[in-house]
């Protein structure tokens, strides 16, 4: 275990990670379009058909043979036989040929022998005849077979996160059924002597869990399904019992102390205990966060995260979200991020990198500004509840003054790609 | 059915709808708090404990009356008597009097007597004696009970959104439970001749329907739950058959029709044969979007929406999602705006407020710029997988040039809220 007492810089620590573990996905599986909804498309999707599937008039008029309409004018109309009507979403027996004509309205398949439609307006009706008063050019008026997607084609790419309009594209395809990725699990559990999980009684000296609630919504936010498993004290035993667990049931663990204690000797040396060489990371140089361990057991990864709510959520965001999101098949998204300028000088800790949990206001003048929230001991509850983002400040930076113009990440993200 | 014909602009449109049906709330359910990400809160929620609970320890030492430390100096420690030790999560029976400390760590209550803890660095142990080589003053290193959250404090109110971070401050309170606004129940149907539900075969002249598949996914973006009801064709008696089973099963619905009819008259007129005066508009100026119907019957709104897909979603988007919202409890929010310029001279429609689809894109200036993509009946899927958003141009302007800078609204949502 000494090995690792010396912190890593975060740098570092994502390195090592992924040296020891490379998220992948984990699987393909057929689910109905109609629940396909912000699930991740697992292969490419090209047109089985061609779009429109069918030459199909684009106006309500009559179909006709082009020629039958060259040099026709207001006062010398082309007289043409009427032959039929044509609807929408019949096919036709009907065959177009030299002198005569068949209804059709917007939508409908053009009818063989066809070969361009005259719009209604431009027609009379007497009898069994129609006066053609202008000439039409081959194809007008007609959208080709395939004019809008060619059978064949690449529509939608793998990785793609299906929203309303992809789930559109997929559907006029054809296709009921989609493949997409599976859903990584994720165990999620709090430990401390001191943590209650909500709805038990407080027994005095205690205090409730919030961690496994708000990283079990952030695993969800994060394109993953949370294994909820509740508060485990820091014992060895019961701890190696929790995770062992937690391995058996989801493809990766996400751990917190409670909110006054982070992960201190018991969870390193309970992982450690589970595999040879299973910590990867045990500290790293950030503040909030220094205390973060990162363990592989059964080549699965186990997060220790701080027990500050803010700070896990910090942590998480930085480290654990994105192999959530890489093994849900989600195409790398970098966070949503504005600029503000900050309210304070702020100073970062010495030699760790420096992440400021802040909330976003206007100012007088209307400007975005980036208000500092501390995320210590006090106020860990207000801290949460007010957090919007946060800013970096490099190890190796002095300060970030007041005025000074900062780039906020959110803890929010978008639905679907970034602008 | 004549006194819908003149066509109303988009805000008395919205009027009129609003004339006739105020969007509420349907009920509230309570839930488990794990299952309540993405969740609207039903009542504003209190603080219903003290947080912390207790006077906690911030750092780890020795707990002591302040007075016993008053005058201490390096070269002059105070000698205490060691009369227990105090650990998280455990209610203690030490009473720390004069001359007397207890050993306490990071997170535990403070005993009872002690009003002060003492850092252990300012410390040395002898025996069965403590050493404080530091003055402490009253409450240092103590975080009283209620200094983050006192008890009947408001820690969020009705209508937000429930993402990590709010979950999080509900656990904090030991709700494992929570009160939500129900979610509303959208019926969605295509209607057309020729539309065949994707999953079937592609009979000649016939197209797959793409609406009812896109708006459903549109309906759970906007926090509601698609009924689908599938596809209909345009036959009186059995458009009114699907609009009751609509209208028996959800609280409101949504019908749009193939990808090149609109609703032409017969869905306002089964709309009208369903309940007296149902219609309460018929057609809006707007391109596109202008033979939009609007009824409401049994008091539930009935939206029936053009045909063209990117014109359905963008119908949707204006006067469906913001109802759908409303009905869930959701704080209005605003569509996600872009600046961009725009990359072609656009005219609007004479008298029609012009929506404008348009794909974002990286100028070589690497300059946000807004390429319209056709919603005409040309390229009805590529329009659907490019369209990133729209922007308007008003009834009375002239023109939108090549280089002006639009605000571009985004199809696209933040995942809560919007800054």
């Amino acid at each position: 275990m000494k090995m690792f007492r010396k912190l890593l810089t975060l740098d570092e620590a994502q390195q090592v990670i992924h040296q020891h573990f490379k998220p992948k996905v984990l699987g393909v599986e057929e689910i109905k379009l109609l629940e396909a909804h912000n699930r991740v498309l697992a292969k490419d999707a090209t047109a089985k058909i061609d779009i429109p599937p069918f030459n199909r008039a684009t106006v309500d008029g009559y179909a006709v043979k082009a020629v039958d309409t060259f040099g026709v004018e207001e006062n010398k109309p082309a007289k043409l036989k009427l032959c039929g009507i044509v609807n929408v979403g019949e096919p036709t027996r009907i065959v177009v040929t030299r002198g005569t004509t068949a209804e059709i309205v917007t939508g409908a398949p053009i009818p063989e022998g066809a070969d361009a439609v005259v719009m209604v307006e431009q027609t009379e009706r007497k009898d069994k005849c129609l006066y053609v008063y202008s000439a039409v050019a081959k194809d007008e008026n007609i959208m080709k077979a395939g004019a809008d997607i060619k059978k064949g084609e690449k529509i939608l790419e793998a990785g793609q996160l299906l929203g309303s309009r992809e789930i559109g594209v997929l559907a006029a395809m054809g296709m009921a059924k989609v493949n997409v990725y599976a859903i990584p699990h994720v165990a999620v559990l709090s430990t401390g002597a001191e943590v209650t999980e909500p709805g038990e009684k407080l027994l005095p000296g205690k205090i409730y869990d919030i961690n496994a609630y708000s990283l079990a919504a952030a695993v969800l936010e994060s394109g993953g399904k949370p294994i909820y498993l509740g508060v485990f004290p820091d014992e060895m035993s019961k701890l190696q019992k929790a995770l062992r667990q937690a391995l058996a049931s989801a493809d990766m663990a996400v751990t917190s102390g409670g909110v006054s204690v982070g992960p201190k000797d018991v969870m390193p040396r309970a992982l450690d205990s589970l595999g040879k060489s299973s910590v990867v990371v045990c500290g790293i140089a950030i503040k909030p966060g220094k205390p973060t361990t990162v363990a592989l057991i059964d080549k699965k990864p186990i997060f220790s995260l701080p027990g500050h709510p803010t700070s896990a959520l910090l942590v998480f965001h930085l480290l654990v979200r994105p192999i959530i999101e890489c093994m849900a098949g989600r195409k790398a998204r970098k966070d949503l991020r504005v600029k503000g300028f900050s309210t304070m000088r702020m100073f970062p800790a010495k030699g760790r990198r420096t992440f400021i949990t802040v909330r976003l206001k206007r100012d007088k003048l209307n400007r975005l500004v980036a208000e500092p929230v501390p995320t210590g001991l006090s106020g860990a509850i207000t801290t949460l509840a007010k957090a919007d983002g946060f800013f970096e400040i490099a190890e190796n930076q002095q300060f970030i003054n007041v005025g000074e113009e900062v780039t906020v990440r959110l803890f929010k993200r978008l639905e679907e790609g970034e602008t």
